[in-house]
């Protein structure tokens, strides 16, 4: 995910934090995964992007494939890596009397291998795209990049060699790198073999995305976003319990706020931890509801007492945005995220989820006797719905509304029913009528769609929750997912928020949850 | 000096020559030299290539230039340099939430930092163009190239940052090598300060293409080839007198000779030790002359006897190329060099490069008091003095010619004067005649330049002699000359035998000679 915000602000650092966090360092685990197929990529409209991976041979028979000038091989791991390349060059005729000059391209999806990236015409940055190029000054050669990628296929392009000479390749092979802890997964049980998949994929798209600290996505962005957090954090209790990971992002997010206290959307951690200068609102409030979770899960009130005021700060920062009656002020600008749509209004799900962090920071002020926070957030939280029932609610249409242009989307309804503002029959009433009418502002993330199904498992609509989690986690499979994607569209998947689906991240944090709700609701 | 000659060949490894050449590996003299000025290259048919450099400030307000996509800057500094380029780059504005993207062009002129090296259509590899592009995944960032480059002009293009920051750049410098003693060279005085100014370009030149072995050129072909190695030794000897480094190289030719025991035309030092596929006449003869002018230089009895099987034995395969008349036999292949010029024939030369050879082993016999070799030697000499005399001066045209076709080239009488198959007086007509009624078949590179000067001065004829090194060497240095080119040919200074003027190398060793010349004729 990325913002084109940019205000001035001044880091407040939190030096024991850091440190606390800095012990927190995972443990890596490392596997050598080698080249499995040597593929070709051809076009085929009814696949997703419009191609096909064909397999060709196995990459056993790689050596005997002599590359010279312009020749290309493409190569195929078998399922999505996160790690380090290396591979073995051999010189083919006379002895190499040039440099050998190689382009490598990395692709999660077939359509990496088979579309020129030179023609990438997106808004984000281009140097996202997995490609090197490299001279390559002695034959034989074991070459090892530097540079962790993300993807399942590898094209191989020789630019050049010299008329002497040319290329074979061997032993291509990955070194796989994750700190989720494999070992500590329960087999999940279930008659249903298409929910045990989206099972498997869900934790294999979160293990890739666990590395020095939980990343949004390991090709593109690589870095801490609140947003994921919270989602891989509740999937990781349900599988990896790494839990010691989690504590240790928190930390890191509470070391760097800026002067006002309010924690950065996202954290960079090379060079050293630099919060960035994106804040939105409802990010922010997912620092107290991740900590809340995290306390759920861990009963680790050494850490919540820790993190305490950090987490109750970002609830008062967000209560500034409430105006008197009692409703989160809107505007034009990326205030707040909910969900990848150009159109979607931010009002209604924002205040949605100040409600539903006000009843979380009630629960922990009382594990914390901090009785005058909790009767504080109470009164905030009944002005609050108050105001919700009686401005957003809108009684002739039967939905909540957003913004000035009172704007009826999915998201403020699936928010208003996880804020629990209505009680559990019209909830359940609320999200069939969704269902059923379907507005015309829909989502287009698995994160915005992960909250439509826990909502749905809320009120007790088990059937639509799986359901729609086989319609869409299982749409992704049947489009050849590996890994859970960070957008699709089932009517357009082609869509990219980006201007290019090239730089779409193939394997994202957010889009792990499936496993979460099928553990924690089946 | 590139050729696709290919036979299938032994290497016939001798251990105990190369452990010695081992031994012999140098110390390496190395020296921070940072960017002087950022420079713009502007259009000027005036000027070599069409392409003229223009300073715009010095290099210590670079770190004030901020660069964004797109944009670029070239670095000048101010004098021809090989070595392992490092630059801080640091990141301005939001803290950079995507990698940099980045293009470095090395160049030895400015025609390198101004034509798109993609348009580059020669026929060597491109993949000698010193362009590299990479990604930076953490900033602020203190980059060190891990290949060595030649140049003089840097250009960085920033290819792709994001929306959110761009770079600024500081601290470029070079980490220069070289294994040359700058120490041991002597001043050379002369009254005529464009003498004193070649000789200092050429040391120069000399110095960057000493490194682990006598490079040919430092940006191409960077390794060891006999011929350039020949003219590289009598220019150290005469200069910074690292004769070890001679001995190192003998010794390396002499270490994997094919089958039949003629030493590479050139020798690959990484991973090990390689000869190239690539035998000469010409080049596997100097093998000898060079131990022969090596021995001169040093009076090494030991190295001259312990390679002194090697060195006759290039002459006996030379000889069996000699026919029954007496003349080498000539043929369509590259198998002689000369000269880089498509339709010189290598006849006459090749002859009289035997002659030259011829008298130089007689002498080392007779060191090594080798008389029944020297007697052999002897014949041979006089078969061959007296078959040029016979079949190859053409009393008509008053020169000698070459091939079936008796082409009449420069090479042909330059190497017939070195060859001394004249008397001193005749040798000096040919040469006044040859200046005078100038062949059709000319000179295309400072290597035969060498040659005619050399024989200028061999023959008396000084004034010439200084004449044609100011009008060759001093017209490089006229046309903006750092370092001594591989190729220049004052009447059409766009030529490349490798059909682009990219790829040619702007330092190159066989062009270091006039620091010779001036040293030991004046």
């Amino acid at each position: 995910m990325s913002f084109q915000k940019n205000q001035t602000h001044v880091v407040n650092r939190n030096e024991r934090f850091e440190n606390i966090a800095n012990e927190l360092k995972p443990t890596f685990y490392r596997k050598n995964v080698p080249a499995k197929k040597v593929i070709e990529v051809v076009e085929n409209k009814e696949k997703i992007h419009g191609w096909e991976v064909k397999p060709l041979q196995s990459a056993d028979q790689l050596p005997d494939q002599v590359l010279g000038k312009g020749d290309q091989v493409i190569l195929d791991f078998g399922d999505h890596q996160v790690g380090y390349l290396s591979l073995n060059i051999q010189p083919v005729g006379s002895p190499p009397d040039a440099p050998l000059h190689l382009r490598l391209t990395f692709g999660e999806m077939p359509v990496e291998m088979a579309e020129t990236f030179s023609n990438y015409d997106g808004w984000i940055s281009s140097s996202w795209l997995q490609e090197e190029t490299m001279h390559v000054d002695v034959l034989p050669n074991h070459l090892t990049l530097p540079r962790r990628y993300s993807f399942r296929y590898l094209k191989i392009e020789v630019l050049d060699t010299s008329q002497k000479y040319k290329v074979s390749f061997d032993d291509v092979s990955i070194e796989s790198v994750t700190s989720a802890d494999v070992d500590n997964v329960e087999t999940f049980e279930n008659p249903d073999e298409e929910l045990v998949e989206i099972d498997r994929v869900s934790i294999k798209t979160l293990q890739d995305c666990m590395q020095d600290v939980f990343e949004d996505g390991p090709k593109r962005d690589r870095r801490l976003w609140l947003g994921d957090l919270r989602l891989q954090a509740i999937a990781n209790y349900a599988t990896f319990q790494n839990n010691d990971l989690v504590k240790r992002n928190l930390y890191q997010f509470a070391a760097v706020p800026n002067q006002n206290g309010q924690v950065s959307a996202n954290l960079f951690v090379e060079p050293n931890l630099i919060p960035d200068d994106t804040f939105l609102f409802d990010y922010s409030l997912f620092f107290t509801t991740t900590l809340y979770d995290y306390y759920q899960a861990t009963k680790d009130e050494v850490t919540l007492r820790d993190l305490w005021s950090a987490a109750y700060r970002q609830v008062e920062i967000a209560l500034e945005r409430m105006d008197d009656k009692g409703i989160v002020e809107d505007d034009d600008s990326w205030w707040s995220f909910i969900d990848w749509h150009p159109e979607l209004n931010k009002q209604g799900s924002s205040q949605a989820i100040l409600i539903y962090t006000l009843r979380r920071t009630i629960q922990l002020a009382e594990v914390l006797g901090e009785n005058k926070q909790k009767e504080t957030m109470i009164a905030k939280l009944k002005k609050a719905e108050e105001a919700v029932k009686k401005y957003l609610w809108k009684e002739d249409k039967r939905f909540f509304v957003s913004g000035e242009k009172e704007q009826v989307s999915w998201a403020t309804q699936v928010w208003m029913v996880l804020a629990e503002v209505l009680d559990q029959d019209q909830n359940q009433m609320l999200l069939k009528r969704l269902l059923k009418e379907q507005p015309e502002i829909e989502m287009n993330t698995p994160y915005m769609h992960h909250h439509l199904v826990e909502a749905l498992f809320h009120v007790g609509l088990e059937q639509e929750a799986i359901e729609w989690m086989k319609m869409y986690w299982g749409g992704m499979l049947r489009d050849g997912a590996d890994t859970f994607w960070e957008l699709y569209n089932p009517k357009d998947k082609e869509f990219s928020p980006y201007g290019n689906h090239l730089i779409n991240s193939y394997c994202h944090a957010w889009s792990c949850t499936p496993t979460y709700l099928l553990r924690t609701y089946l």
